[in-house]
């Protein structure tokens, strides 16, 4: 049975020595966000996910969800409980404004917490994950009413929310959309058409939920101009709070899936359910796109939390696993074998997820810093340049994070040997788990076209100079420090590739848009070692700085750091110059074949 | 529901105008492989895995096998049925000798028709394929006895085999060993124990099931060098062939595993059950190896196996899937959306897959005549030739074929959208079963170090030289050919990095063996391209004779294949200059933190 153990050392580190969260004072929230409720907040976490969801996630993965006849879904043994003490704790509406019963802190501290909940029970931690994402858009786009009449009880986690999008011939095509709103005379709307892939769609865990549903309104232009974003409550809410009488919107069934069991996957039936506009007619896309971003943030999380769990559970094993003895000499003699940690083909592996992992998390605070100051700032220059920032690196946390996240799993479980394939090991969950997160939100197709051909060139490509102005200044200021030219060194020399991938494009892509969309995954990836990289070069200076100035019981921490992203630099990095020679081989070759002779 | 295709035009190909089978006239056996017959069996398989095999992979994947009380194992509904065509149709004896009820024609054919059973099927394809490596130990190291008594039945297939190695303490180091065998005075041994991991363990498909069982002779010495290997039948085999009474050995339980579930992988208890010695006391091990070798080969093709019928159904789903249009402009006004085959980023996943399955094609049949030649061939030096290939190129294809074909099925999954992950459409299965051929028969890491720390060095480098030369004259003699330069000009610069790596080694792992460990995955993988590359241009080269002679009917396949080889070179080879770094920077970064800090 897989275990876990929160990163809080590293989230401290990363919050502290490496962002110095401290400067962010004067972003509202941040005041109360102190080092001792940090502490707090990460210490209660901790507990939650270790003792509570950690141990409900096989169990939940082997029962699954079940959906009665009467179309009611029953999750697994255990969830019920767990979710009862997730609301008691708060940690659904930590982020809210405090105007609907949040604690109104930083975003970052619920990125922070959702990784947690993401790697002790991915399955689990979906249900006040698509919650937060609904509450984003009602707070964006809600009236005063629908403000007041959902939120409250969203943000304590008693009301749970869905984003219902796809539909059996549409996924990434929303034009092709055919779910129908019909007017009524108090202003509501029917809603009638099929749903699916909608998670949480229907479970036991609330007493409600509220479903935002993209709907085509009666004689609404065609395609992606004419669809509107619909909020739509399971039950009806009477005027005093009170819960009515049930909608007409049911699951029909749920989907059999590779994996994220637990959550409760929905094929979800409107029949003339009774649902109220959520913005402006007509623009529903962008207000799911709002909601969108931040949920693709959060997928990316999910990418690392399993890999987190996934090397961790790797780790121990290669610690206690005796196979074989090392190659330079006998380590343990009193035991019948080595540990396997002693074969270097088992410390590549491990450190290549280590240094990625390690790496991925910073960048997630990091950005999930930005979209703090993005939102709250009462500088905007400052809320447009953090802005641009998470427009830029949002597409490349989600599509690298889960791809690479996807990967990691599948390393650690190999640790394993033949044990990794056998499911009461965990590991072939995670690996099972994590594979959805390439895919949802946005398969990572979508996100590398959405940074290749949407975000490059935005505003003239504002965000994407101000992103390598700020990595070559770093360069610079450090290239003459001994101590930090390991790291960057070879970030430079990447830098400089994806500068170049980025000419490639603006001088071969305008005229031959299919060379954009034929280099645009490789781009994402290249994009992605570059920013890790650099995350590394900021945690190794933070580290050298510590342990100049004594590291107080961290000096070991700070050491390990320092190897672990040399390892970065050596062995995962190198990878950066594939991906640009694969840019600059173009679309021809592979747009030549007939589409037959596939 | 997932379709299948025998690739019987790309076999054909191969082995008429790649490989030139009528070349190998003069090796036993290949007189009677000839076109005629080539063509039949490639029809009569084709037929068999469409028609029958495939449409029980995904009922056989929900069903899984149910142990009973009793120990006895139930197969998934049909399974039997389809069983009882396999021997009637004696496709597990192809290449037994014809004294043992077989028809003595290559292996070659043996690994072409298992290709085909294992894209259809792979658990189904398990059971006959066991028995394959169990017949090609006993007729190594069997007794004429032994091989009187229970070759003929295993080659109709009316027996099956295993092979029992691993035990729940040891698996990669087999020293820890702790079956016993005491002898008797019959001559006999008794042999208690347990295995693991037994595929095709137990089952109800045939009458009896031939184990091979690694165990050590009460007082024989410790580790590796006091391991004998036994014939443990389920019934004992009376003198007139008939079968007596049940043996001493009990599927214990079926472990609950992450793919193949219709493959009954047991827990084999050995309770006093009789064996006997099969080859020499003390050396099972060696015995085991002649056995493991060719399975490593078999497990290998497994890669590319579940790799190409994943491939297939994602290039029919490109093709049907309507979402979005082109970037470079509408190519099917008439429907609603363009089919996702327009997209350079889906082309980009599909030929990646079909550019690697079409060459691993390659390298399995290139190192199948070889084994054949090894094993068959009147004239020792080519013996020893084909036997130095097949040593060299073994790992090299169990690991690269295995990694590589499962991260294809990924790929194939992730064309699919959300519907890949979603059961019913059999993506999610291909990528859980694909996920053990990584794992079993030495997981990738022990091929690796096979490759590095064994192969290379063996008889003076004799293998790695004869290769690199041939790789290097077919190189020299086509550099001044303008049609072949886009092959062997990216051919060329990867032996070249292949060669400095050897080199590398060579100057850097004598002193210090944990560089040869550090960078033995990096080293498989970039001879795995080097081969596969050299493959390439084989294929480009006879491609262009075709066409020059005309093809007769094979235009569009040919230029197709000149095609598939240039996107190979240009996308799929530059990782070779990555490994190649990853390779030089050596084993001190990665030992260099203590276990703890992991």
């Amino acid at each position: 049975m897989p275990t876990y153990k929160a990163p809080v050392e590293e989230v401290q580190f990363l919050l502290n020595d490496v962002f110095h969260m401290e400067r962010y004072g004067n972003v509202p929230g941040f005041a109360d966000a102190s080092p001792d409720v940090v502490a707090a907040i990460l210490e209660e976490a901790a507990k939650f996910t270790e003792e509570v969801l950690t141990p409900l996630n096989r169990s939940g993965d082997q029962e699954g969800c079940a959906r009665q006849p009467d179309g009611c879904v029953i999750t697994p043994k255990g969830f019920k409980q767990a979710y009862k003490q997730l609301v008691e704790g708060g940690w659904v509406g930590i982020s809210v404004p405090a105007e609907y019963g949040g604690q109104g802190l930083p975003a970052t501290m619920t990125m922070i917490v959702n990784e947690m909940l993401a790697s002790s029970n991915m399955a689990f931690a979906m249900y006040p994950g698509l919650t937060q994402g609904a509450i984003a858009a009602l707070l964006r786009h809600g009236s005063p009413e629908q403000k007041k009449t959902y939120l409250p009880k969203m943000t304590t986690g008693e009301w749970t929310g869905t984003m219902n999008l796809t539909e059996p011939h549409c996924g990434t095509d929303l034009g092709l959309l055919r779910t129908k709103a019909t007017p009524q005379a108090d202003g509501s709307y029917k809603i009638t058409g099929t749903k699916i892939f909608i998670s949480a769609g229907e479970h036991d865990l609330a007493e409600n939920i509220i479903h935002l549903v993209l709907a085509r309104i009666e004689g609404a232009p065609e395609g992606t101009k004419g669809i509107s974003l619909f909020v739509v409550p399971k039950f009806f809410v009477n005027a005093d709070g009170s819960l009515g009488s049930r909608n007409g919107v049911m699951c029909g069934s749920i989907e059999h899936k590779m994996g994220i069991h637990a959550n409760s996957t929905c094929v979800m039936n409107y029949d003339g359910a009774t649902g109220w506009l959520l913005g402006e007619p007509h623009h529903g896309l962008h207000a799911m796109f709002t909601m969108m971003n931040e949920a693709r943030l959060a997928v990316g999380m999910q990418g690392l939390a399993v890999s987190e769990v996934a090397y961790q559970n790797a780790a121990i094993y290669a610690r206690e696993r005796l196979q074989g003895r090392s190659i330079s000499g006998v380590k343990y003699p009193d035991k019948p074998a080595d540990p396997i940690i002693v074969h270097p083909d088992i410390r590549r592996a491990l450190m290549s997820v280590k240094s990625f992992n390690e790496a991925a998390r910073a960048l997630l605070l990091w950005t999930a810093l930005k979209g703090d100051v993005s939102h709250r700032s009462a500088d905007e220059k400052e809320r447009q340049a953090a802005d641009d920032h998470m427009g830029l690196l949002t597409p490349v946390i989600k599509g690298v994070l889960t791809d690479t996240g996807f990967a990691n799993t599948v390393t650690a479980q190999q640790v394993f040997g033949g044990h990794g394939y056998i499911a009461e090991n965990g590991m072939e969950q995670f690996v099972r788990d994590g594979r959805i997160a390439m895919i949802y939100e946005g398969a990572n197709g979508i996100q590398a076209l959405d940074l290749v051909g949407r975000k490059l060139g935005r505003d003239g490509g504002r965000a994407v100079t101000a992103f390598f102005k700020e990595v070559s200044t770093f360069v610079k200021e450090h290239s003459a420090d001994d101590a930090m030219k390991p790291y960057v060194g070879p970030l430079g020399e990447a830098l400089g590739q994806l500068q170049q991938a980025t000419m490639w494009f603006a001088q071969n892509a305008l005229k031959k848009p299919d060379n954009a969309g034929a280099g645009s995954t490789d781009y994402m990836h290249l994009f992605g070692l570059v920013a890790l990289a650099y995350m590394w070069a900021q945690m190794a200076k933070a580290a050298q700085e510590k342990l100049k100035a004594g590291a107080n019981g961290a000096e070991e921490r700070m050491k390990a750091k320092l190897v672990t992203g040399k390892y970065f630099m050596e062995r995962v990095l190198p990878e950066s110059a594939a991906h640009l020679k694969r840019i600059q081989s173009g679309a021809d070759t592979m747009m030549e074949l007939p589409a037959e002779a596939f």
